[in-house]
């Protein structure tokens, strides 16, 4: 019997990472196979209906035959409707041309660090932060230069001072997620214009992930691609995923300089041809309505969020703040840790789930092995209903109380 | 007024290719926009509904939620379907780990050839050949190494003495393409043995794109995964693009040896997260049951590629025989390219589209600049009705004539 080639993986492998929040599914799936009830809160995820609009569009869509093959770049109707609706939002003239519809958000954070970066480009990246951009950064042979969210107020900031201390003669690329994963911190206004102003000096492109930027509940929309001489600059990752509830759908794009998207678009040729035409037909025909889901589902997250801070700090030494947006909240669990004898947070992640069936991540998960400032677990409150997270959150007291 | 970054584009991207096809369905929307009648015969598209089951499918998953974020390697319950669809066709043991669900068939190209190529390795590619093998080998720092598909008995056949030809010791990988685009050829089951051998001599690697092994009007389905040794070393395009008339709906898989599945869900994980959630559904559920419109879909293609090519043959000077498989023809204009002193089978395209409104791709479009063998266009017959096929040949008749 032969055997599969001598000769085994690439080596641009062995510098991709990945994202082990789903590693954290595997383990909430096996454990509620045993029977045991489990909470998951470490799913970037809402559970949620689809607007009804939005499904109706769908089946027409289909219904009219829109299941050939449309454009790389994407149908002109969604183009030109992104483009309208998000250049609106922050003052920018979009059109069609500044548009790349993606297979969700995600892809759009490869696809445009390909099309900028050379072998040895340093990018700045968020820690903690969404583990795809240093995955992707070191996959294409990028260095990553970290930057810091701080605790402050009982919240988060995005840390200037370590921002600016990262920047040397190689940094290419800024990585900005305003409205943050996983702190749900936001900039303020006056910190956005810094931050554009470093980007200018310093000659830098900027990949905008606005994946949470409509999911706010305390402060006025923003974005960095407003500030005067950003919009050359930035790549504004966005996505139907968490404000629609449609993250199954996987609907996303890059927005950004025409000489990027270009870019952007032939990759699209290359790997994925289009994204799937139905989905962005029914998209083109509902971004510009008024639609009652994505609002009720705000309104509910925002619920959540107060009664979930409140039942969190009911835990002796827990300490949270409400955070301006995403559906995130991120708590120092140091004090408890020392109480339960747990050295790491991910050996209370895992004691956490035998013991009481919640399941979180941890800073760990979102490229921060380290952290003086505490240990650090992420709670997600997309999925579970309210009853169910002051059930989850009740567990967890019993067990570190 | 500040720039862009005044440093541009990364160095990969100029190793990047393109399908020039999509310039073709440029032109040919502009010659339409004009108010010009155009009969679209350069898209690997088929203009056909998608089965009332599958549509049905897609309704009730979205209808019961499936709308969420799924594994990145596609639902288990869809990963089986294929393996025991795929397996059994093959006489291959697959399950669900030899499957990684992607948006479409393309997707895999490129993740398989992430996975197995190092700098400098040489990759074996047909031409004329399908052009994302060659822009993904280039791209990603492999060397083509072309083989031939050659005239024989007014059909084509994969040139054995060529692929030989090009095999050296940096040669890692073997891109097959049986059931072929743009020929329609397959090749003879000794062939399929013969080229095994190959691979299994010189400890290669094989892509086996099968995006039309079902679409096969003549002889048996056959894949050189069946060979003994083979499975370990191949890893099948599969696609629902074609056969199913779902080219818009982005559904296809890699299958494959573990090693290499697990190395494209980690690219999974990185890309696009996972394919759309309810198309997945939909599809696991009907992959096993009896569906009408693929088997009718086929047998339209049939009566489509007789007719066609008898009427093509009413052209002087052209003669083209039945191709077994695909819906494409691969056809010889060298004397009629003289006749209209024509230089070129792409000026002979523009003068086509203008003349008659017939659009088309050539050989050029597929990594072929160059061709002892004669001037071939390929037409595509899976979007135009019979009476329109006839109306375009006959066009071109009086054109060429």
């Amino acid at each position: 019997m032969t055997q599969a080639p001598s000769r085994t993986a690439a080596r641009r492998l062995a510098r991709l990472g990945t994202e082990t929040a789903f590693e954290v599914s595997d383990a909430a799936a096996a454990w509620a196979r045993t029977g045991q009830r489990v909470f998951p809160m470490h799913l970037g995820d809402v559970r949620w209906p689809t607007d009804p609009l939005i499904v109706d569009a769908t089946a027409r869509a289909i219904a009219n035959g829109h299941t050939g093959y449309c454009p790389p770049p994407g149908i002109e109707e969604l183009r030109t409707a992104i483009a309208t609706d998000v250049g609106r939002k922050r003052g920018v003239p979009y059109s069609a041309a500044n548009v790349s519809v993606q297979p969700g958000g995600k892809p759009v954070i490869g696809k445009f660090l390909s099309s900028v970066l050379n072998d040895g480009d340093e990018v700045l990246c968020p820690r903690p932060g969404y583990p795809i951009y240093e995955s992707q950064v070191n996959y294409l042979g990028g260095i990553v230069r970290p930057y810091r969210y701080a605790p402050a107020d009982g919240g988060f900031v995005l840390d200037l001072d370590s921002l600016r201390a990262a920047i040397t003669p190689h940094t290419r690329v800024l990585i900005l997620n305003d409205c943050h994963n996983p702190t749900g911190a936001c900039c303020s206004p006056a910190s956005l214009d810094e931050i554009a102003s470093l980007a200018i000096k310093h000659d830098l492109w900027v990949l905008s992930d606005e994946a949470y930027g409509e999911m706010r509940f305390d402060g006025s929309f923003d974005s960095i691609v407003s500030r005067t001489g950003m919009a050359q600059r930035t790549t504004i990752l966005y996505t139907f995923s968490k404000r629609f509830a449609m993250t199954g759908w996987r609907l996303g794009a890059a927005i950004g300089p025409p000489e990027i998207i270009r870019s952007i678009n032939s990759l699209n040729i290359n790997a994925e041809s289009c994204t799937t035409h139905f989905v962005q037909r029914a998209m083109a025909e509902c971004l510009g309505r008024e639609l009652s889901e994505p609002t009720r589902l705000l309104r509910e997250l925002d619920r959540r969020r107060h009664s979930l801070v409140a039942a969190l700090n009911e835990i002796p030494d827990i300490h949270v703040q409400l955070p301006p947006a995403t559906f995130y909240l991120f708590v120092d669990f140091s004090r408890v840790l020392s109480r339960l004898k747990c050295r790491t947070t991910d050996e209370f992640m895992r004691i956490a789930l035998r013991e009481t069936g919640v399941s979180f991540c941890t800073a760990s998960h979102f490229a921060q092995t380290h952290n003086d400032d505490g240990a650090f677990v992420r709670f997600a409150y997309g999925v579970l209903q309210e009853d169910e997270l002051a059930a989850a959150v009740d567990s967890l007291r019993r067990l570190t109380g």
